[in-house]
Formats: C-alpha cells, structure tokens, sequence
C-alpha cells in the first residue's frame, strides 16, 4: 500500500504533469537512445490503453543516466548446480533499458565441469561466443543437417550464424565461463529439448514419435523425465 | 492551480499506477511476437495523448490466443458483383492481430468470368499469387515500360516485383481464385484507376490530360463515369 | 569437349571484351528486379574469382522473361510415403530465379492421412499457412516454452511468428493440402530431430543425454533408428 | 579426364592466384563506402560468369576519388520541350557512383510554365522536393483515395510518402525549377499513364476498359495519342 | 491555472474513456503515413504512463492535413553571425510531422564569407549536398584518415558517406547557400570540436591531451575558449 | 591490343567455363552462411571483371570448415607501447570470414596503466564493452553535447548508442582488458583526433582553427605533433 507521502508525491506529479505542456516547448531530440521506460508496462490498466510496442517507449531524456547503459550483472556467476550443468545469465533490453533500439545483448555462461548449455536457437539473432576461462566443445548444424564442431578455449572465440541450433560442452573437469553477444535486443533462447518435451500444454504424443520415428513408449520415457529446467 | 478534484483524480489515478505492477508482476518476454491491441486506438481520447503507433502496440502477452494466429476469413468468396468483376479479402494485421510486427499478410481474390483486378500497386511489398482455381491472365510493368505477361492456372503462381504495377484478368468463362501472400504487414492498394478519376477531392483536369495526352473533354468523360468502385 | 570455332568464339569474346569499355553505353536501370543467374554459382572455376554472393547475382535484364516469375512446381503433389507422412514442396530462389532480392518464397506442403510435418524452425521467416484442402492440428512453441495450438481447416490461415518452432498434423483420415508464404527467399528448414540425431557429424551423445535428461543408451535407441529421411 | 592444355592452365591459374596475395596486399577496408565499379557490367562476357549484383560491385578503393562523389549533371536545366512540359534529371546510382550502397539519389526537375509532372509512383522511395525557383500544386494519393494537395513556393518544400502516386503542375506562365532527394540509390518512376497506355507489348484493352469503366474505343483513342513520352 | 470547467472535462475524459472501447468503430489504415503526434510527448505524466516511442506516435489519419507535409522553414537564410561563419537550419522529424516513419530530412546550410561548417559526422545519414548559391570546399575523412576534398559550385553536388566526419567551407567573399538531404528522419549532429571540448560535464583533461599528443596546458587553452557555439 | 598469351589464356578460360556446368550441378543452399571468400579480391585482375561487394562474396559451401567461425586472435594482448598506451585488436569480416554477413564483430581493447583509447566512432555499429581485467573510465557524447560517464570494473559493462563518440581511460596503474562486441561486421573506427589532425592530405587550417576557436599557431601545434598513430 502507498504512504500518504507517496500519494503527495503522486499528486504534485500529477499537477506538474498538467502543466507540463506549457513548460515543455519543442520536444527534445530524442534519439541518440531510447533509453526503455519499463514503467509503461505496469500503467497500462489505468486508462485501459495499450502501452507495449515493439521494444520499449523511450524515458524522458531528461531522466535518462549513465547507469542506464551499465549493468554489473554478469559480474557473479550463474548457478550451475542443475541437470545440464550450465546457467545462462542474459543482460537484454528486459534488464538493461539502454539497449533499447540499440541492436545488441549479452550473455554470462557459466559451465560446471562437463556440462553442457543444451542445443537451442537465438530465433532473432547471431552469436559470438568468447572464452573468458576453460575449454569447450561446441558445435552448429546447418539447415542440411552438417555439424561445425570445434573446441574453444581460454581467448578463443566462435561464430554461431543467426538462428542455427546450437550447442556447448565444458570438455574438462574444472568450470569454465563465457561471454556472448547477439546483435539483437532480445535474441531469444529456443531450447531443442524444451520445445519439444516440456512445451505447457503438452505437444502430441504422435507429433514427436513420428518426428524422431520412435514409438509412443519411448516419447513417454522421454517426458515423463522431471527433472527441473533451467 | 489545479482544483482539489483534480488533485484527487490524480491521486487515485498514482494509486493505481502503484498497485498495478503489484497485480502484472515483471515484465514477460514480449517479444517473440507483438500481437497487435486494437483497443489502444480507441483508447487515445482518455488522456489527449496519442497511442497510435507505427504498426500497433502488443496485447499484454497473458492476454494471447492461439486464435490471434488464425483466420477464417478468406474461405469464403468474395463479391464480384461489381464493375471490375473481382474482389479482393484482404487479412492483413488490420484484420488478423497476431500479424503485427511479422512482415507479412495474405489476401484471397475471387474473379468472376472474365473479371479484372485492375493495375494496381502494393506500395509496401511485393507479392506472390497462387492459382487455387481457374487461369488468369496476370502481368506487371516496369519503370522502364516493359509488360511482363503470361497465363496462369490452377496450382502455378507468379511474383509481382515490389511496388511495381500489375494486374490480373480472368480469362476463361468460369469463376477462378487466386491466393496472394505479401511481405508486409499491411501492403496498401492503390488502384491506378481510383488514384487518377476518382481520389477525393478531384485530381486538377489537366494533370490528367496532360498525363494522358488527351483533351479536357475526354478527362471529363472518363471521370463522369460513375460506376461504384470497390 | 569444344571445337575449333567454339574457341575462337571465345576468343573473339575476349577480345571484345577487352574493347568493351569503349563500345558500352550507359549501365541499364537494373533494379526493378534482379532475376538470379544461376550460373554465376558455375563459373567460379574458371578464374578462382569467387562469384557467390549473399542471394545471387542479377541475369542481363534484356534476358529476364516473364517465365523468370513464373512456376508449376506447386501443381503436383509431393510423395508422403515417407515415415512423417508429408512432403514439403519448396518454390524458393533456389528454384524461381524472379524470387531474387524480393524478400518472398512459398510452399506447398502434402500431408497422408495422419501425417506429420515433425518440428522444426525457419531461420529467415515468419510463415502463413493457407489450408487449400482438409484439416490440420498446427502449432508453435514459443521461447517461454508455451504452445499455442488449434485445428486448421479448409480456407482457413494460422500465422507462424518469426523464427519459432512449429509443426503440423493431419488430423483426418484424407489427404490434406496446404500453401505456406515465407517473407524470406530462402527461408530454410531446420527440422528439431534432424538437427539432433540425424546430423553428420554425430551430436555428441552425453550433449543429447543431457538435453533431454535420458541415458545414453536411450539415445542410442533413438538414433539407431535408421529410417529415410525426407 | 582434363586435357593437358587444359592442366597447364590450371596450374598457372593456381600460380597467379598464389602470387596474387604478394601483389595485392591485405584487403582493404572497403566499407566506409563502395563506389560503384560500372565496368563489372561490361566485362561479363569474358568468363561467362554473371557479375551483376543488388546495386553495383565497388571499385577498388584505391581507385577511389573525390569525383567519385560529386556531379555537376544539375548544373543545367532539362528540356521541357514535350508534350507534359516538364523534364526529370536523375543523379543516382546510374549516373554518380559514389552513391552505391548509401541510400541516397537525388533529381532536378524543370517546369516549362503550366508544365505538369505527370502522376507518377516511386517503388523503391520516399521523396523531398524543394522549390528553388517559382510554384508549383502538388499532390499526393493515399491507398485510401485521398488527395492531399497544396501550393509550393521558392524556398518551401513538400513531402511526398513512400510509395504513393503524386504529380507536381507548375501554376504560373514562368520557368519553376525544384531539387528532390530520395531515399533509395535508384528510386525507380513509374509513370501511372505511361504504365497504363504506352507499355510494350500493350494492356490488354479490356483491362484498361474495366479499370476506367469506359468502353474500348476510349481506351483506344486515349492509347493512339502518339506524342512522344519522355 | 486549471479552472472548474477543465476539472470537470477531465473527468468526463475519463468517464468516456473508460466507456471508449465500447463506442469505438473498426481501427483505420494507417500505415500510408504515421503523421508523428507532438502531443504525445507532453502528455506522458498524467497517467505515469510512458508514451515515447522510437521516433513518434501518429496523429489520427483523420486529423492530417496537406501541411504535415509542408515547411516554409527554410525560405529564410540562418544567421550566420558567429564564430564558425554558418548556420544549418533543420527540417527533421521534430519539425515536420509528415517526416516521421518516411526516412528522410533536409536541412538549409547558409555561409558567411569565408565561413566554416565545422567538422562533423551525422550517426544516423548519409548526406547529399546541393549548392543552390556560392562555391563551397567540402571534404570527408574515411576511417583509414584519407581526405576526399574538391570544390563544389552552385548546380553541382556532393554525396557524404554514411556516418563519416566532414566539413563545408565557404571558399569566397560573398555568402552561400546549400541544401543537404538526409537518408533519416532525424539523422543527428555531432561536431567535432563540440563533442571535445564544449561537452557538459567537461571531458578529462588527459583524454584529450593523450588523444591530440598535446600537454594539459594546450587542452586548457583550446576549452578556455569561450566564445558560443549554435 | 591483346597478346596472343592473352588470347589463348582467354580461349582456355572459355573453354574451362563451357565444361563447368556440366560439373557444377545443382547450385547448393549457400545461405546459412556467406563465408567470405577472400580471394575474390586477389582474383580481379585476371579478367578486369570486378569482383569487390558490399561486405565479400561467399566461399563454396563445400569448402567451408568450422574454422572459418574461430579465431585465436584475441588470445594474445596488443602492444600498448604508443603514445596514447591502449591497442585495439580487432576480429571483423576482413580477419574472420564466417561474419561475412553475420552483422556482428568483436574486439579486444588493452590498456597500458593509465592509458586512453581517445575519443572516436563506429560510424556503423553500437558497442557493448564487458571488462575482463581491470578498471576504466568510459564516456560517450550526445548530440546535444551531454557527457554520459562512469566507472566500470571487472565483470561489468557498458553500452555506447549506435554512431556517437566514447572513450575509455584505464584508471588504475595496473593493465586493464575490455572485450566489445559491435553489430557490423565491420564497424569502422573513426578517431576524433586523427580526423582532424592526422588525415592526409591535410585538414585545411582554417577550418580546424574555426571548429575549435583557436589561432591557426595553434593549430599548427597541435599538428605537428609527430607522435606516430596507432
């Protein structure tokens, strides 16, 4: 519940806001950035009016800072201590409102020994992948079933071209961590796995015994498999 | 000043705001897609602020149907009682939500015997059409005043390069059907016919003489023609 | 092999082409369309000058023909007697060389009574799916693992967003027939299994084993399955 | 089996290739921009292998000159000595190679008095006109039917959406003189009449017929006017 | 100051808002053109709701007129009284509406005798210039630091590359005046010298001493002066 | 005029392009990926024919290995032993030909103790710098001339908007390492202080005396700094 305070402070908002038009003047030029005003997603049930477009409205420039454009959040790693043995820490437009338009997002993935970041596509982007510490496997199929495979390691870095199912693998016995980049906002992660046998309402027993031509007991086997997804 | 209701309706409007993110929780992944809100177009006269967008805001994402994919709309027929003897059914995102922010639309064309769709352009796309019954005649130009012609029949299609003029005309004796796929949302149609004789208000009289080469006499007589148009 | 005059045809060739400089007028307008040359991808040999470019290059404009827009490759159905039970038909620019540069390809997919087109993504493209006979179960998953599913019918659409996993079903006991619009000319199809068991290379198994949380030996199970894949 | 004339040249093709990195030197930078390089539409006939692209190939950068990026072809003003009395110098990518790949063309266009700059569509651009001498009516058509027009005067300027028809009247008994930017290398014109009446081969008579809703010997008087189009 | 009757308005605002979607006809076309909506942008606070977007929203079509699309603006010459000897007067997206969502703006550069447009980049366009009076020496600096400089005259233009540093000067003793078109609604300014050493707050003194080579007491000077900038 | 090697080389050549298509068969699905094939740069002399495209033309897709989408290159710090004590290493398509057509580059920047990496732009690309090791001050201007800055530490990160000018400075006495990831495949680098005073030919002094307000002596100080460039 707000404090009296607060709703002071709603109100004398609310009264600059009225005059606001006559203080204004030209609109600022807006659009070295379009820093997100995450807030329009909440006041929408206010008028009834829709406030979600594609991205994010830009904040008033005035309010707009340096920490806008910082995050510290790939700074801890991720918490491996699941089924696949690897975490994905995203900092996307949906965190950091300084990417908005900008074209571009990053990753944290951490990697417990052998672990593997399972095969999955970025349905909106490219991906560059850097080692910062450790080795990995990792590996791209092309849309006529080829495999890139190659191992990565500490400096190194890799390609994996927009949307193509990919994977990693920590080929060693200590954690490793890497830093990826997409060149788009929010490039998506689409898990193989995920989309297949965990989709909520559940995919039809015969979509996936005919697509991996394994009988209905086998897709049962499968699912039934509960172990929590990341 | 600002009068104590208003203060108050501001308050409560702030005290809503408040609460909402409360009731919404984070912000979901939009932006797999953005189906578009209409409402947000009604909605704009709340406040004196404009909602319109290019394109449309998204629909909250809990708030999205299987059904803002589909459509039903173009199975059935369109009326070719008319003047041109064809009739296009258009889903494009102003029908069909879940187009917003896709690229694409799709539109059904019903001919009767020896109909046309009169020369036309999509300023925004260009266009594939896909005979589903009958034959046409179908043709484009191009800047440089080529016609590129032929037949089509049942099961063949054609491409009409983007934003160039083009048409299509029954030639047989029976009704025939085509089905055409857009790379945009919301291609736009502009009859060649309509953007000359009969745009509101009138095109100036010897503009179109001088286009066309002709006397003032015969722009009249062409414009005097009152045929409803679809 | 090439005779006598063949050679001095192409000696001659090169010598005018040696003088072409001088001879050639002014470059024609091209860019209306940029119909594929084909045989660009051919010549490569000749000088090692690559001339593969992203898409293809452009045919002599005084060489494009009304055919260059034009297919029947859609009017046959494909084969379905294949373990799915479909068969996907593809007019993209690989085939239709007017297709080039316009942003645009299309399908027709066959399905045999029950058939499935198992999961899969495109990389490059939304898809519309026009259902020109019978009916389908259809849906897609999106990156939140939610599946938005429901029963498409004769002249009935369902729109794929951009990059998703998705798949059909034939839910009848008849053939069923549909034409899907991509607003990419070469949108490709990465189907999920093939991407996982069938690629070549082999996936690595424990990568397998990990992703869908089964043993080894279970995928083992999996990728013995020999049958042909369409 | 290869010949041997034909193994020897191999294996001085493979010689120069290998020598070629020595004279070359490390690619350059191309990128800042990439000058069109019109002989690569000339000399296509040497090799058989196709060469024209979207756009034009780039020169070589060391080849590159500050004339490269200028054009004095709207020093002098057209001949409006025709029949719509108005005549169109273009300076786009055709005619000035340093707008390859920038996204940018621009045009001069002169009025003889009353002249008229007939309805006509660009299919590839939006477009700025600026008046630099005398005034004009111009006017645009919405897909909507809507004629937006107004008056233009020395200094004033106009836009004109992307994609839509519109023309241009000089409204006085002097010269008027106007420069328009696109937004597209080669923007394209597509005449409305030219596109209707003096394509090659003909329209069919009876689509125009049906378009205007006149009769076929209309058609035929509008199409034998013989006055040379620009 | 808000009276009764603008308290009592705002509530009956809102009492039809809340009744809007029921009163409410289908939603327009309105994608010919997205006419940017000033408004939006004061109204923000009322509702805690933000309504900025990348560029603008649009006005309701029916609400645009032949003027959203028409500047007198730059019939009149700038003043060119400062120390850089010119003026750029802008026609962008925050000065037109009809710009917004159509890729393009233009801008008047008047000169003084001998006056200076310093060097700059625009992040966002290329450029074309247009001498309508005078003779200019235009440069541009590639990222490998080679200038491409020649004279332009009154007639002749020059095209600067997307996104690169270049200048203007006024090579004579009377004034100039030029027209630059730009491929972007608001395609930016970014000086030089201003974003060195006239930012706010001030940049660190060794970041420019280390990027000129220069010692701190040099900076010093260079910033010391004070005289305004446009 | 041709020699006779010349002409037989021609002959074979012909010869060689006659037989291709009879070898070649059906041109592959090559777009996935457009690996550059580097050696179309080399090869253009052979033929005269150009080969430069915006960005490169693409390899064989049978010759295309896992390699062509790793590098090693960054494993190694560059030499900061220059005046302004920073080095850039950069992987874009002229180093790695698996971006060729990606959109995206990656770069590795070290720092000497209290070294600058000066003030400059990508003219095609917005950065996301992530520190690896160390500390930095980093900055980006605005075209209104507001200076955004801040720390950032290992771990963190940083985004600099599309186009606009930034720097970094090392603010500890020990090395620092960033990683930053651009959306270009080859972004450019444009050096505030080269642009001005390292460009060659030379910026006429005028015009840099101008910008900064500073007597021609001054400028010729700062020129003659002979201090060499990274």
């Amino acid at each position: 519940m707000a404090s009296l305070p607060t709703v002071l402070l709603a109100a004398c908002t609310a009264l600059l806001a009225l005059a606001a038009p006559l203080l204004a003047g030209d609109p600022d030029m807006l659009q070295d950035f379009c820093v997100a005003e995450y807030k329009s997603l909440e006041g929408q049930n206010v008028t009834g009016a829709a406030l979600r477009v594609n991205g994010f409205p830009c904040k008033r420039p005035e309010n707009v800072m340096a920490n806008d454009f910082f995050s510290d959040v790939l700074s801890l790693p991720g918490n491996t201590g699941n089924p696949v043995g690897s975490a994905v820490t995203a900092v996307n437009v949906d965190k950091l409102p300084g990417l908005n338009t900008q074209g571009m997002s990053i990753s944290r993935v951490d990697y417990a020994p052998w672990g593997v970041n399972p095969a999955h596509t970025h349905p909106r982007a490219t991906e560059i992948l850097f080692m910062v510490e450790g080795s990995l496997t990792v590996g791209f199929v092309t849309t006529a079933g080829n495999l890139f495979t190659r191992t990565v390691c500490k400096g190194e870095l890799f390609v994996f071209p927009h949307g193509l199912v990919h994977f990693q693998r920590n080929n060693g016995g200590t954690p490793a961590m890497a830093i990826s980049a997409f060149n788009s906002q929010l490039p998506g992660i689409q898990s193989v796995a995920v989309s297949l046998s965990r989709v909520s309402p559940s995919m039809p027993t015969d979509v996936l015994a005919r697509a991996f031509q394994i009988n209905a007991g086998m897709v049962d086997a499968v699912n039934s498999n509960s172990a929590p997804m990341y």
